[in-house]
């Protein structure tokens, strides 16, 4: 088959990750760019956090605050985001929770496998 | 400022691409991935064609038929499909129209800039 067809809303599909507590990833990975379709709980908190991979951010439903750079901007559905390889970022879902597309490029390789748990945390080393 | 902020809708952002008639993409280039947010007019075709770059498409509102690799595949809203490099692909809308995102990665040197048309057509040289 020339590629693969999938739904946002079928939970057979893609790896499961469970980033933290309230923040469910499921993981489509590609050759150049990965894909994690990601539901997060109200209020849930994503750490802030960093890695090498380059990422986009597409909020589908929902609202919340996401943290990038050491600065806080709210975002509504239909919001999306760039945030360069390295930068410092996460996430608080508002009251109603969130649906996002996280798009990683490269893709992540830590994020090939179900597992859980997000990459290098605030301090620690790249 | 660590990263960029865009709404899907604000029709102000990104570089606007004509790519056929009644296909209007919204093109917004990172360094590792770029997105294209496109609107598609009721019944509009985007002509089947390919390129080198890996792509990824996110069936947002409305439906349509995706061809890819000399299949036809009905999608609608929630749907989404990986697209690998110089696969052959073209879209057709249902009655309603469609809005997808689409993801290139690398990004496409040729939609850095706004203008018109999609990439190589079948037939055309690499």
């Amino acid at each position: 088959m020339p590629g693969k067809f999938y739904n946002l809303h079928d939970l057979s599909q893609g790896h499961l990750r469970h980033l933290a507590e309230g923040m469910e990833a499921r993981i489509f990975a590609g050759e150049k760019a990965m894909l994690s379709v990601l539901r997060v709980a109200p209020n849930a908190v994503g750490e802030v956090h960093h890695h090498p991979e380059e990422q986009w951010g597409v909020l589908l439903e929902g609202s919340g605050v996401r943290i990038q750079g050491g600065e806080e901007y709210p975002v509504s559905a239909g919001d999306f985001w760039w945030t360069p390889k390295n930068v410092l970022h996460g996430f608080r879902a508002g009251g109603e929770g969130a649906f996002l597309i996280d798009i990683f490029s490269p893709p992540r390789g830590d994020y090939e496998l179900a597992g859980r748990g997000f990459a290098a945390k605030l301090g620690e080393a790249d």
